[in-house]
């Protein structure tokens, strides 16, 4: 699938207050995550994966922790990485929020 | 470098019209590129890359050329992906944009 286009209606609820869109090529993907439930008074728990991972900002605020590192308050514009088996997670300032997503290699269990 | 601030002024000014920010980790990395001199009368030469490439279109429209497939008209929110390989390009139909690209394995050019 070489493009997708925002108003085709491809968003997976992930769960309420959470939707996801993905595209991917070889073992390339990125996903799109609109979150809706924000401010959040507690971070979700840390998690890790084997798999690299790239983030942007494209709206709202968050706090993104990972392990080793000071948390870092983020907004629209900013982007983080996540190290391959690093313990990471945000918590959402805002009411809302969008981050672009992208993991090397595809996060298998996003595809439906 | 676990994040990338947009007001921490990492941008590299690729030419006049356009700069790029990036941030990676291993064999992954996503690039935020601003183009501030659309709208353009033509596209870009098309090119390729042995890299693997996922967009998203975070702002701006453009039209997205690629090899084999008809052309798409897109717009913030929009995404692409460009196999290895496959010729690709773009036009800008605003008068500033910004793509959010990610490639695996690392655009080793891009690092200064």
């Amino acid at each position: 699938m070489p493009v997708l286009k925002q108003d085709h209606g491809m968003s997976e609820e992930v769960r309420p207050g959470l939707t996801r869109r993905i595209i991917y090529t070889g073992n390339l993907m990125t996903a799109v995550l609109d979150f809706t439930d924000g401010p959040w008074e507690d971070a979700e728990p840390p998690h890790s994966h084997p798999h690299l991972q790239t983030s942007y900002v494209a709206a709202g605020e968050i706090i993104f922790y990972c392990e080793g590192e000071p948390e870092q308050h983020l907004k629209a514009g900013d982007m983080f990485a996540a190290p391959s088996g690093k313990k990471h997670t945000i918590k959402l300032l805002s009411k809302t929020a969008r981050l672009v997503d992208s993991f090397n290699p595809l996060r298998e269990e996003f595809i439906p």
